[in-house]
């Protein structure tokens, strides 16, 4: 089965040739408006954008119709945001269009009860007999950073923000709220956005769909917010044929989680245990944090693969070496002990005060920094580094930025953590685009990440091939 | 045994009369002078300050003499940063100048060998001679907010801001680097500094005799940053003897983080789960990162303490209460089931989605959310909110503010958490003045935090009496 063909039909969802929204209308409040409004007035989507409501009046500058049926021409994908009785009314009126694609994000459905699951079954039928695929219900819609396509209702001008920086990290959410988080998180962060699809109730398209259209798109990084899994057999075939990092943060790890995300998006309870399992045996990086699903990418877009779980800690200032020691081996990373060799070529550098594992420094010239970054990326015994050092002079950041070099010439991952506030990293960060941690517990868990995808992907290239 | 008296010696190491530099010259990168510059050009600290060195040349606007003893008058402080060989010398020549307290900020010594164990038992000799008082060597020495002394070397400007914002949290930290962490981060929070003690090998002054200090001075939260503890029992009877909230996080957890310690800062290696359990039995909370010497102090004083483990999480994102219930439970909190008469009441505010536990509500005027915390502050089997908001419209800041106020009136304490980025709930933190966390995980600790202060309290008031 040839998988690239077999999704291609969302092509039409991220990069449309013309859309309609079904329901944007100038009421007050009205969310389909906003959808206009962005595309129109924010992203700079250049093609056809549709309104249709009762009264067929403009919106925002987008074309207003009575009825789908009304729009001259072919429309490539209709976005439905109505009240949920009428939503069934409008997937037939766009089936009898001959639209193909839909996003419903209107809320309603089998997240609330019976009449809701009626309403769904009245859409599934609709769509099945039309050969349509839909998105949603009870979603957000779709995000294209290239395609300058956004379908987010009441997405503000701080999340459009994110248009201004296009690249390569693409998100399957399963909640509007987590997406705002990663949007504005993203902007403080070097990483750029590529796609972004919020799947609420994922009647049709879900999860396993999209990991198989980003393994062979523009992405390098799939990163995923679920609830629930629809369908384990599939996530877990589609997470296998991937050679691509999959992050996954899942909610309902506990009892009363999985009670909270039941009554948030429609879905049966998943046992936590097995979703681990499934994780690790298809190769899905299980995130321990949502901050982790916009802080982790970078380590897997800015440095090379850690090839083995043995750390060097590099610092200037004594506490951290010890902070992220008694971090290392819990998150199944080893401080290994420096080879005589090894020490003997830290001991030549000079002003060196721990030769061992932590190296700690003092205050010392560029050049020491330098010394001692090839000395232990060059050691057998090293397999990345931990770098915790303070910037308490501008030159670390040049010193920073050889190591981010100095990682790729010698295949091996340095995580960055500067031990100063979380408004110094975030600046420097920005200004400099280098990779930098905001507190040792993320570098520290950046270096198991990217150990854990290396073992994946090493055994995935067995199984499958490497070129596959 | 009156504790405010036995250890009033240390008034004089915070705010004292006059303090003379041993050490400080115009020589290029002289640490010493960094101080002279500190007291006399950023801090507005009022009494007089000597430098001493070879020439008893002026530093930074500070008279210099080559020894202590042709100062004129009586000095109440000296600070030594030079050379460890030559300490022990100064140390005898401020005995007989009749100076009382020492700060020895030089390294060198027993966390160095043989021959710095022999330097410090030359220095421990003088003290105990002339009955002084030392604090380190090996450390950064005192920081007083409120008397505008500071005699870190190196201080820079951005940490001497810090002098802007004096507040009621004091900090007892074993190492530079993780203090300069918390003065920059104390900036980016609405909690101030009262005082900031670098207590290194602790050869005399140890973090028990500052306790008892804090205990009975206008600090209102003691914050610690270990690497080993000196004297068990003696930190346990102080932490016993104080009805203020201790938080203690102490590196060297595992083996490698106590190799890593040890080579830091000299000292014995401590069982960890010894130290655990005598914070239990003493009461001293102790922390999980780094980070929340700097975050967790503004729950202890900006909200009521928690005198249970029920919470009830409100939120207007879903997604957010199911992750912030996979939370709760393992940090030792609970999620009780709302009673039938509360859930009654929820239903007749309108507009909210979930009237169960966590309460979910979609985009709502402001009304909404302050009638949704009178019920649930005002619920019996509730002892703590925890609110997970967005920040999608200004008013919810005044909501915000508002809870504040209510949590004082029904003294029940909220942790709030934002679903937003780190600068965007940075900048509403500062610009408000609103105790916002950074992370669901962040919020969740908190309110375990106020809880376990409430027992501890609660234990030591019942031990000793309530007015001690």
């Amino acid at each position: 089965m040839n998988v690239k063909l077999r999704n291609s039909f969302l092509e039409s969802f991220f990069n449309p040739s013309s859309v309609v929204v079904i329901g944007a209308s100038n009421s007050p409040f009205n969310l389909g408006a906003t959808i206009c409004k962005c595309l129109h007035e924010y992203t700079g989507y250049p093609h056809p954008v549709y309104a249709v409501n009762r009264k067929g009046e403009e919106v925002s500058g987008c074309p207003g119709f009575a009825s789908v049926r009304d729009i001259p021409g072919s429309v490539d994908l209709a976005v439905i945001i109505t009240p949920a009785a009428v939503v069934p009314q409008f997937v037939r009126d766009c089936g009898e269009k001959g639209i193909r694609n839909i996003i419903i994000e209107s809320a309603g459905f089998s997240e609330q009860g019976a009449e809701g699951k009626k309403l769904q079954a009245e859409i599934s039928d609709a769509v099945r007999r039309h050969g349509m695929h839909v998105m949603g219900p009870n979603c957000l819609g779709v995000l294209d950073n290239h395609a300058k396509f956004c379908c987010f209702y009441g997405a503000y001008k701080e999340i459009v923000d994110v248009f201004t920086k296009a690249g390569s990290v693409s998100y399957i959410i399963q909640s509007g709220g987590v997406g705002v988080v990663i949007l504005e998180s993203i902007m403080d962060d070097i990483v750029g956005l590529n796609k972004m699809v919020s799947i609420g109730n994922k009647s049709d398209v879900d999860e396993a769909d999209l990991i198989d259209y980003f393994s062979h798109d523009n992405t390098s990084v799939i990163a995923m917010y679920l609830e629930n899994v629809a369908n384990g057999g599939k996530l877990m075939e589609a997470a296998q044929r991937s050679r691509k990092p999959i992050l996954a943060f899942k909610s309902g790890r506990t009892e009363e989680g999985t009670a909270a995300a039941l009554s948030h998006t429609a879905g049966m309870a998943n046992n936590d245990a097995v979703f681990d399992s499934a994780c690790r045996q298809a190769g899905i990086i299980r995130l321990k944090s949502i901050s982790e699903l916009h802080s982790m990418p970078k380590m897997l877009t800015e440095m090379p693969l850690m090839t083995g779980n043995r750390v060097a800690v590099f610092t200037n200032s004594g506490a951290f070496g010890s902070i992220t020691a008694d971090l290392l081996v819990p998150a199944g990373l080893k401080m290994p002990r420096l080879e005589d060799a090894t020490r003997e070529r830290l001991g030549r550098i000079g002003g060196v005060f721990n030769i061992n594992n932590p190296v700690d420094i003092g205050p010392a010239p560029p050049q020491t920094y330098l010394d001692i970054f090839e000395v232990l990326l060059g050691a057998g015994e090293v397999d990345g580094l931990l770098l915790a050092s303070s910037i308490w002079r501008d030159f670390i950041i040049d010193v920073m930025k050889e190591l981010v070099k100095m990682c790729k010439q010698y295949h091996k991952p340095a995580a960055i953590y500067t031990p100063n506030s979380v408004t110094r990293i975030l600046s420097a960060r920005r200004q400099h685009g280098l990779p930098l941690f905001e507190s040792p517990e993320e570098a520290v868990r950046a270096l198991a990440v990217s150990h854990e995808q290396f073992r994946y992907r090493r055994r995935k290239e067995e199984l499958h091939g490497a070129d596959h």
